[in-house]
């Protein structure tokens, strides 16, 4: 239940304040070329600090390969890592061990496993995603020696689009003790056509688990999205031509590149929901294990808004699950 | 790949114009009883015919359980079950052997394995879905044993919210040889907290998955959604409270019944977006296989508007993921 | 549960005395030519009737395929098919409702499932076989176009391993009321090497647990086997040469064709132990529910020694491990 | 690949010169008291040193668990650790590096991914199993709160069965350079009646799997096992007694606690067969990347008999596939 993946796997582990997060990739095929400095430049991407309104907890997030990878090249074997936890500051969480925040997981993880680790969340805190961007990271290096890149942007944060105001409102929501979501956008370019399953493992179904696995993800759609519910369909057809090198293309992209659940050639596009971050940085009523009301001070380091933090991560998920379709393609024919 | 599930699986197969569609439905716990006529009705409700716009393809949808059950009780084995394709008119699809249609998964069924069977849509029609159909309604008639209900409502067809202007809508559209997609609503209602793995199995990423696997869906959300993204997290906030049992409750559920991935006990609520039907009853340009633009006739009976002949279809995907969760949760503990 | 495989999955349905057997093999490869009529011949050679002391059970087996295959070509889709139940005699059973045979599955499926379907065992009988032999032969059809074949034989039957002398002795029990087991040779011939997962995916491990999943198995061993055990390290000593072609290979094949989990280009050999059958002609001592002694008469019709009608599920489940196996390992390199 | 079981899976990584051996046990159920110092007695049992015939690696195999045990409690999340390398001596193997050694998976392990870690045998060495040493000891405890226990013994080294006489017969075969393989007996006390799925996934099949993914096991079977293929069914029935506390319980146990693949709560005994260590202390004739003939110089330290030391890594392998089941069985009723 932490894993995913077909063929290429990722099993990850780790709570936000024990010894450290680390992870499994299983499945990465062998002799790919991997350059370990700038997967460390990659994780760096999602590190604390860079960005208005992120948590002041600094880990250095030093990732630590335990195998799989000799002379800069993949084995074909697992590659297990380990991220080091070397800034947690657990007193924070006392007052939490015996209540609930609302719009946390305190309550439903008590639900679930009548136990759980209270300090900075445990395994339900973001922390865990450190895990997801080192491994997203070496697919992206094997994705890229097929021609494949995945970006992703800040599309909106709080209802703001563009790009120049989003710090502004981010500083404004802080210095309320309050916090914000927003949406991002990804585009997966290069990916040939014929990756995706047409029945449950749709390219998209597969792109949906994935980025809504995110932690605060609660939307996901893909191409015009939802936007295509209200439209007719003579308005979404995505007419066919010839591309420059004779190739079948597209000339719209409606179907943000995945038709029947399986990829056009086209860019796959894909949007991301995220709600804002539960922790504000003000008193908030919360419950006891029995339910009585009580209130919490602000204590811990938090993000304001996670969506440019978030970028790496989306980026991750969506390299992880195009690398796993590569492979799965190969045993389409005998 | 085309099995869904982790111990509750389903696994489906059948082309449109082949002999039958059909699954194999495993996992179910033994003992549960299963009225075999009241599973048939629910399959009834995804016939055509039944509303505005619905194709008139007139397939009696007649289940055939092969497996599994016994006098009216599941035996803990695999339930396998076909549904027999009586009205196939395969001679409306000559024209498309050697073409690709736009918005259909022609191109890239072909893309992947070389070969695909043009007629109806093979394996790519939404006739797939009656497999799903049958296998949820079972899922459901168990999860209605543990007082779990699952019920989805047409929200949106076109850009009508009204429901009492969506059958005008429709037939519109299908006088002018166009359609609709549209948003149906849905509410599991009765879960109790605990439900959901909290990383990559979140509940609401193996509804997404679930939800996004069925043809022509092309976004999901849940709780508020998309709309949270613009909302500050104060003021969606889901502040505790105690129910009148003295259980804790929440006041307002903006997070759909979800936190950390995991349900609390609320009502487990998601939409879910359709794309237009792509095909017109119009001329539609199209390409051969070298690139070169064809003209394809309107051929073929099809739906203007598959809204709600999709609600059993969204019904039996959330009841398959739900029971499943109900039987992983049964883990958790020694 | 009732699924194997990774890529190559079949899963399979159906109680001896339900309607029908059947199953879904997913995964195969699009494109490959299937002959429908040598399928039903190989589904042909596990019938009773062919051989000294099979039951007269008369079952015409007609293998209907539903799905997948389109004009003698696979779809790259779910191959969904059905052998249905023509001459179950579910009365011969009554006296087994209440009561537990010695070395049948009768107590073991109550105590799991609390409940069970005692006729002909249910899903426990070897009539669950057939589905295995319909995917296995489709496997080995495609395996024949990549040169790899696989045999089985009957090695010992009871303490006997002249091949003339097995009929006899067969007979002999037979007219004793008695069974007889007995251990089937089985080699599969031109696999290339690199096929096998080196850690829990052993290609021996694969291959024991398709094998111990055959009702009746109780044992396995590969290559030298049980008799290495009992050598030195010098005495089997698989050492290198080159083939007339220039090859790598080796001059013995102590190994059985595996080394380290993973075929190395030899004939992968192996052996399967059968228990002699549990169903006696005999009075037989078993008891009630509650524990009680009960004497049962002989009823029903049974084999008095399977080893024949098991070669051909002994190939299907190689051919379906191997096939799998050949499939994998095109994810092995990007 | 590098995962086994269904419910409580494992995970393993690391290359046996790389900096560590790891893994993570995922699905183990919360709230279990886990003996961390009892862990480690465990985990020594493996360890060189300890009797006539083993490596001279000294390895101190500490286990660092990173996640999923906090203050002596699981935590119901995945549990992680490593184990250091700490005694690799790679110049060892620079030898190796272009040549295949005979019974070893150098070639095969070439053939599949087309590079290797010739340092130690890499991922194909026997240190791999310390991470299943881990993770077993952990099952073991878990499984000890359920009144069950597993526990493993040297039945035969060489053609030796007699205790007293195993030490003298490895010092002789270690004095020639040679080496010995053997026989593991294994039995599984305490379980309940119905653990094991009765179609593909026998409990046999699964120990079968679980114990052939042993590096150098060549065979497995339970109860009488190979024996029973040479008795009639007559003289291998189990019949079925009262036992003193009045539950049904078999007299004899051919079977090995095991009916039609579900366990019936006798003693589940089964036999796993190692060949001699294939790693000779003398001269041995291999060939270089070209099939040429090559002669290597006994180098490395190596095993002459490693049948004691097996003995947790058998016991591992059954406890995680026992405990598995147990958890599995929780989900077949409602």
């Amino acid at each position: 239940m932490n894993t995913i993946g077909k063929i290429l796997t990722l099993t990850t582990f780790g709570e936000s304040h024990g010894p450290a997060m680390g992870g499994v990739l299983d499945g990465m095929p062998a002799g790919v070329d991997i350059d370990l400095d700038a997967l460390q430049r990659f994780v760096d991407r999602r590190r604390t600090g860079q960005t208005v309104g992120s948590s002041t907890r600094d880990e250095q997030d030093r990732v630590e390969v335990l195998s799989g990878i000799l002379q800069g090249k993949t084995l074909g074997t697992p590659i297990g890592f380990v991220v080091r936890n070397t800034d947690a500051r657990s007193k924070d969480y006392e007052q939490l061990a015996d209540c609930y925040r609302p719009n946390h997981a305190d309550y439903t993880w008590q639900a679930k496993y009548g136990i759980r680790d209270p300090r900075g969340g445990g395994r339900a805190s973001a922390r865990e995603t450190v895990a997801r961007v080192v491994a997203g990271g070496i697919a992206m290096q094997a994705l890229s020696t097929l021609g494949i890149s995945v970006e992703a942007r800040v599309a909106q944060v709080g209802s703001v689009t563009d790009e120049r105001e989003m710090e502004t409102a981010i500083a404004e929501a802080q210095r309320e003790g309050d916090t914000l979501g927003g949406i991002i956008a990804c585009a997966v370019k290069g990916a040939l056509a014929g990756l995706g399953e047409p029945l449950f493992g749709k390219l998209h179904a597969q792109l949906a688990a994935a980025m809504m696995s995110i932690p605060s993800v609660h939307g996901f759609d893909y191409g015009d999205g939802f936007d295509m519910a209200a439209k007719r369909g003579s308005e979404v057809m995505d007419l066919f031509g010839k591309r420059p090198d004779g190739s079948i293309g597209t000339v719209t992209n409606h179907s943000g590149g995945i038709q029947g659940g399986i990829s056009n050639g086209e860019d796959i596009t894909m949007r991301i929901a995220f709600k804002p971050v539960p922790t504000l940085m003000r008193d908030v009523p919360a419950v006891d294990r029995d339910g009585n009301p009580v209130t919490l001070q602000p204590r811990g380091r938090h993000d304001a808004c996670v969506l440019h933090r978030a970028l790496p991560i989306v980026e991750a998920m969506a390299a992880l699950v195009i690398l796993d379709n590569c492979l799965i393609k190969k045993t389409n024919g005998l």
